[in-house]
């Protein structure tokens, strides 16, 4: 028995939990360009966003100061699971006999489970403060409805959430979750709204996509004063409110005295690759570090590596203003893989700007090479990761293994953004051999893409 | 807004982590009665354990040393998630508007998601030094079964679970964490066992038991050379593993500079409560803390409250060793209410002989009043509970509520043993308004001490 005691956890105290947001734009070569109005096709402004949003995270949107400082009552729910832990996996090493040091940065500890409480707990605290009486929401998987419910009963607004119907079918337990903590949950398509009852007459819209449940949720906070709408990923704020992980992550490698030579996440809307990926894009900037920057997207629904960079909405409907984007077209509808959480059809406009500079890549993975990874991870780190991170575990696996041929002592660095409790289905149809991966023809792609609204240059 | 900062977590560095388990044994007035071979009716000794349990396991269950070692193979391990964070439940209190404060210690950070893994994780390490290819165990809820899983995947052991039917049928996405960690499920009583056929032929086991459950994992056992049985509560030396978390949440008390007037723990075998409440008795038999100590257990199940005090066997078939404990009589079976970690008609003989000599107390909690502490705490603490702690919490709630009419501060430390993820359809239950508390008959408990075994005094 090898009685050896490892490092495996770098943990930092509550006194070093950052205590800043980091805003990346300012020291990009460029800035993104700026969405525009959907009707005037001009750069929207703060007045026309002013009845989704509270002007506290509007003007964070469009702010170009490098930080932004994280309020005392949001580090204080904060600190309930944060910092959270940086492990090294000796045992995902070992199995795999690789000279690479893997490390994972584990949002798995928060209350809802995964990162997304980083941006719903300020999201509910700004909108508190400004006096909205609810938040409406979508989710797909469910992780977002979750984070947002658990921020709302924390702070006393109420909450409501239309859900895909594919994961409300299929995934009752997250529903459950959400209502445990007080919310409310609507499968979408519904005909609580305009927009869900005229998708919702389109037997091809009955599993629902995340573009059609934005489209609902936008709908009743547009139409109601004291009710506003939050977005999980893909705005500004959003990817803002997530670089807590990238700023915690780079203390903790530097207690493990190490420099990370890869930095892989998964992309959706992408705002836990943002998360992590930003602090550390800094330091490539101003040449301190040369990471590799790896986007780990589905195969299914690969916006960098398929899509178009073009201005598109950011909902199925066309009530969003348009972002120019890594975009499949804003009613492509993915293949119900289990990640439900990276089933977007665009990808964050700024991470599309920086995809465009150059300054990162993007890699597809198909779901069964994900559930094989997310398997030998679960018996090598005792954890079962969410069926969104094992498109970084699988990336981080392939890179492990390259290290292995060449000899080179490569540092991988992953967050494991999420845990699996709700995603065991998915690990039973893998184990019972009856997952297959999902492929999706370019005519398909280029059908979606031939819907794209146009914008003059 | 309030914008306060308040202390809500208590973190012990890994550095402050205890390295050795604590034996409350020779701190007692006296020791427990020795459990009895189910034949001869004399004391046990090693050998008549040694076709089930390794030898460093046997030393454990009946050492008289203080403190035990932890070994550094376990050390690695726990630090995957220990030490655990204790909390200051301030949002709950402010909610009940109570002058009490309590604190909860949060077991549900392992990778199992209970406080299970602080002896599952030991158990598989000795069996491996020993030589064990294979161990065997039953699970009720599943949080034991998860542990074990887990810990057999880390140190390369086969694993063989059996669950309780009615917990099988209810909860599968337990089943499949289970099978993600590489262990095999069976639900019990199956037909892989003599004892399992014998008592699946009566309709009425067909729901299954921990008792029964337990005779079909020893049996596996008992007749294979190379595989062992592991338990997961009840046993001495499982009871000390658990010892951890009360060193832990002492030292993390005395950061917090408070002293516990209360301590509560949810009940079933015993070892989330002795591990949380064993270090705390040894301050109070030496005179240096004077917490009311209270086990929490369930209306339908209540050994304490409810059951008599003599020697009986631990399972259903009469397979185990007799043990002088507080038991309903091991042919009783509970309703198959959803705390189903506490649906077991023992306790374990250590807790039994404490509550003898008057050192603790005991309340029985309806499973309504369980979920409304549950919800409560959900929403202002943000964690969904497993049924198992709401018993706890509930208790905690009461104590908190009394503190509000006398004014005084109490101060109330509980023991949160594990989430509630797998448990979401009770919440959904409850919340739909159709839980009911079951009622056992003074009948049903008579009956079943009527098969009690004859033991001559």
């Amino acid at each position: 028995m090898d009685d050896t005691v490892r490092q495996h956890k770098y943990v930092l105290s509550e006194d070093q939990m950052p205590t800043v947001w980091y805003n990346i734009i300012p020291d990009l070569p460029s800035p993104p360009p700026p969405p525009l109005h959907p009707g005037r096709l001009d750069p929207v402004g703060p007045d026309d966003l002013a009845p989704l949003f509270p002007m506290e995270l509007i003007m964070q949107e469009v702010s170009t100061d490098r930080y932004i400082e994280i309020p005392g009552g949001v580090l204080d729910v904060y600190r309930q699971w944060r910092p959270s832990p940086l492990f090294r996996a000796h045992r995902l090493e070992q199995a795999l006999g690789t000279p690479a040091r893997i490390y994972y940065k584990y949002e798995g500890v928060s209350p809802a489970g995964s990162h997304k409480p980083n941006t719903s707990v300020p999201q509910a605290y700004y909108n508190k403060k400004e006096g909205t009486r609810k938040l409406t929401t979508e989710t797909g998987a469910g992780q977002w409805g979750t984070a947002l419910a658990y921020a709302c009963a924390i702070y006393g607004l109420e909450c409501e959430v239309w859900q895909v119907g594919a994961s409300y079918d299929a995934k009752p337990y997250r529903r459950m979750m959400i209502e445990a903590f007080g919310a409310s949950v609507h499968r979408s398509p519904s005909d609580l709204t305009e927009v869900g009852r005229m998708l919702g007459a389109d037997p091809r819209n009955f599993t629902g996509s995340l573009g059609i449940a934005i489209s609902e949720a936008v709908e009743v906070a547009a139409t109601n004063a004291d009710t506003r709408y939050a977005l999980g990923s893909v705005l500004n704020h959003v990817l803002l409110h997530q670089t807590i992980i990238g700023q915690e992550a780079m203390l903790q490698l530097a207690m493990a005295g190490d420099t990370p030579t890869h930095i892989v996440g998964c992309t959706g809307g992408g705002s836990n690759f943002a998360g992590l990926s930003f602090p550390f894009l800094k330091e490539k900037l101003e040449g301190r570090m040369s990471p590799r920057i790896i986007a780990a997207e589905p195969a299914s629904c690969p916006s960098l590596t398929k899509g178009v960079y073009a201005y598109d909405f950011g909902d199925t409907a066309g009530m969003t203003p348009l972002m120019k984007m890594h975009t499949l077209g804003h009613d492509f509808i993915p293949d119900p893989i289990h990640a439900g959480g990276l089933r977007y059809h665009g990808m964050a406009p700024l991470i599309s700007h920086i995809y465009e500079l150059g300054l990162m890549e993007a890699e597809a993975v198909p779901q069964t090479e994900c559930f094989a990874a997310a398997i030998q991870f679960a018996r090598t780190e005792g954890i079962v990761p969410a069926p969104e991170p094992t498109h970084a575990i699988a990336l981080a696996i392939r890179e492990a293994l390259k290290a292995k041929e060449t000899g080179e002592e490569t540092v991988i660095l992953t967050a494991l953004c999420g845990h699996g409790h709700f995603d065991l289905s998915a690990y039973d149809q893998y184990l019972r051999g009856e997952m297959v991966d999902e492929a999706v023809s370019d005519e398909r792609f280029a059908s979606a893409l031939s819907t794209l609204p146009k914008v003059p240059a």
